[in-house]
């Protein structure tokens, strides 16, 4: 299908949602009161013959009932009744259908898989095209379509098809935490008519996308899936993560989105060959896309980081070596700017910056990441904000407002645009009552306003340096332009 | 040193803190706070020539002022005092000095190596132990010793050597919020004169603790340690964590330990010997820490998976299997089970079992563990709890209840000694302003009864089943008896 048709069928002017429900533990109360709250400025028609309004809105027995036409349908209703309501369709001249509705093929009964067939054959016959089935639909905040409570509102650059709804909406509010806004999120299901290729072309030609993620369970099309890929990936980021790698996962593909999973080694060369950024989490996709929306085009592996110290410094160091990541020496330029300006243990400082050293010798973490930042050694920059919170957790009074400046320091150094820098402030599994929750609150305020300032933020080092060797990795891949 | 005298050095029955100091911000002032408010109710003697009490307690302005003997002594003095102090030590019979005092080799200056060289010749000349230099010393919550100001008071199973204070501080605040409790930390820095196999070997002795951690920079004495390490692994699980591994670590163990970091490849070798369990991080350790001590010997590796819904249910199976775990099928018996008790989607169920396909079946999630726990095809079983709350999420009033339900399952299953079970349940990056705080408040709660109930938790599945697989070897390499 064209990007022009899919695009009009992603802004539509009027939706019915057919099976609507009073019953607020239902998804068709969810899709009206999601309409009516995301403020979706067309009209909304509930369709269910024993109500005369939901949500104080005036309710029709059935779609043919509804005035005038009608371009999107969300299908709550069971499957069995799928047909009927398509009939009806046709007439109210729809042109998509949602279908919510799931029990087809994925149940692996002969019976749901005949009836998917036959619902597909109706659907090309009437011209109509069908999201689905077996899937949450479309977030497409900005045209105020949602299927979540608490997804965000405001739109973002990352588009994402996906094969999972569960897991879709986990991302997006789990990606919103990390600052990350979405441009449409389209979860496709079992893929019956309008398929992943249809979706990608949609997302590399939109012009609200600048990241694409995908998570897939196996493509409909998969030669001109990859195809397609190849070339998308050359324009935007693409983050692809798999479902059903192994000989488990691929049984639960099956029941889940009817998805065939073929050779886990052909599809990780096939997936190399385009340029994709595989990921194997949609924590890992995270990290990611929020490393995609906010660094510049990284240049290359070597890293300057500061903010850890002692132990939890070295292993910063192993670890970035083990993602891919070059952790240089401190540049001599530095240790004689050091040394210049009299701080005595100039030539003990190293990279890491061991910040359990540097206390009270005239430099701190943030001179240190500017100096790094200023040396030519460095293509990017990583920031230890946790370790310094464990570092100074006796001023329990004052960590507040030092974190406060460490991030208002990182903001500044940021919009000096000297090199990419990423924050790491840890999870720590916080959010137990094990311990008052001050310091839940204060990592709470350092994510707040990092995201404010525009720098990303990992949990760990580990994941910030595997995602900057990603990231570095589709940016050299798009240079060579082999894609 | 014997294990009763290391025994006897933990349990001092005076203290002196020489470099007390009535400034907040000073380790001198710690420390002195940490004995009152950590409950030592042995002798307290600060000593700081200008102050007549710090913290309402009787300064000294010398060691030798003080009246009597004195056990233990925590030096907070600048390393050229270090050896005055010595010969008041001697004068004092004092048993061990914790030199949190640094500067000496790890600054790799030869005066200051010159120097440790010295007070370490001093020592052993008049019988006098050192915990250190350049370390934290001695966190040991029963006897009212502690490096920290929010470390946990009540005691526990898990011993810690360490050569990162600030690392084993990090790690005990961290662990605590799984649940993790500590007989004693050492953190012992530089190793002048106690090392690693004395500290090992205390462990091992100790009927205090039951689980073993170690961060290890280089071994003072490789060839005794790994031998050592053998025979411990045999009797109490040991997690070893090394820092500098590459070559940018080594750098830095240089510097923070003074460490001769060796061959990485020959160092994962030998401890693969010994079957003591190896680790990357902290955050690793504390996975398997909780493991040890909260699971039951671990007999296979098949797991069965329920709570998760749709695409993240395919990638638990993903990462399960990637980890070294099996998925089996779903038992015939546990089909056939559920279509006996009329769950007509009988046949559509799987492993992992999808939390998004059984609602309204007259079957939950609980009710699944269960059957497997009771199938003897499975070893262990992993419930996903965040997934839950997500498919959940569109009844905020409710979920809160649900999620006590299940937590309050999860204890009766667990009670029942079936089978090992594992929760995950996840971090998301929570505690950002971008979402009102009521999921972090339910995952906190969540994360509080698994506590309550000894069931172990993990941020993700990855990490769940990495730690299952880890334990599993364990004690598998444990049974062959070839440690």
């Amino acid at each position: 299908m064209s990007v022009e048709a899919l695009e009009e069928i992603l802004h539509p002017q009027s939706v019915a949602v057919v099976g609507a429900s009073a019953n607020t533990r239902s998804w068709g109360y969810s899709y009206t009161h999601h309409l009516i709250e995301y403020g979706f400025r067309g009209k909304i028609y509930p369709v269910n013959p024993n109500h005369p309004e939901i949500l104080g809105i005036k309710t029709y027995s059935s779609l043919k009932d509804v005035p005038g036409t009608v371009d999107y349908v969300i299908s709550c209703i069971p499957a069995g009744d799928v047909p009927k309501m398509l009939t009806e369709c046709v007439q109210k001249q729809v042109k998509v259908v949602h279908l919510y509705t799931a029990r087809f093929s994925e149940t692996g009964r002969r019976d749901a898989a005949e009836l998917e067939r036959a619902v597909l054959g109706q659907a090309r016959k009437a011209g109509i095209r069908l999201i689905g089935p077996n899937c949450m639909g479309v977030y497409h905040p900005k045209h105020g379509l949602s299927f979540g409570y608490d997804l965000a509102k405001e739109p973002g650059p990352v588009g994402m098809l996906s094969q999972t709804g569960g897991g879709a909406s986990g991302f997006v509010r789990q990606a919103a935490r990390r600052g990350i806004r979405f441009s449409k999120v389209i979860s496709y299901g079992n893929a019956l008519d309008l398929n992943e290729c249809d979706y990608l072309e949609y997302f590399a030609w939109d012009p609200e996308t600048s990241v694409i993620v995908i998570y897939i369970e196996g493509p409909r099309d998969g030669r001109k899936f990859f195809d397609m890929l190849r070339r998308v990936a050359l324009q935007k980021p693409v983050i692809i993560v798999k479902g059903g790698r192994g000989e488990a996962g691929t049984r639960s593909t099956a029941s889940h989105t009817a998805s065939l999973a073929g050779s886990m080694s052909a599809w990780e060369a096939l997936v190399a060959q385009t340029g994709a950024v595989p990921a194997v989490n949609l924590d890992e996709v995270a990290d990611l896309a929020i490393s995609f929306c906010l660094l510049p085009p990284l240049k290359g592996p070597r890293v300057g980081i500061a903010g850890g110290g002692g132990g939890p410094s070295v292993l910063s160091a192993d670890e970035c070596e083990e993602a891919g990541l070059e952790i240089v020496p401190l540049p001599a330029e530095i240790r004689h700017e050091l040394k210049d300006r009299g701080v005595e243990i100039w030539d003990w400082i190293g990279n890491p910056v061991d910040a359990s050293i540097i206390g009270g010798f005239g430099v701190d973490i943030l001179d240190m990441l500017r100096l790094m930042a200023l040396n030519e050694n460095f293509d990017l920059l990583i920031g230890l904000i946790n370790e310094s919170v464990m570092l100074t957790l006796s001023l329990q009074d004052g960590v507040s407002e030092r974190l406060k400046m460490t991030v208002e320091g990182y903001r500044r150094l940021k919009e000096e645009k000297l090199k990419p820098l990423l924050a790491v402030i840890g999870d720590d599994c916080s959010g137990s009552d094990e311990y008052g929750d001050w310091s839940g609150r204060l990592i709470s305020d350092v994510r707040t306003n990092l995201i404010a300032a525009g720098i990303p933020f990992y949990p760990t080092i580990g994941r910030a340096a595997n995602a900057a060797r990603k990231v570095l990795d589709y940016y050299m891949h798009k240079d060579t332009g082999t894609g």
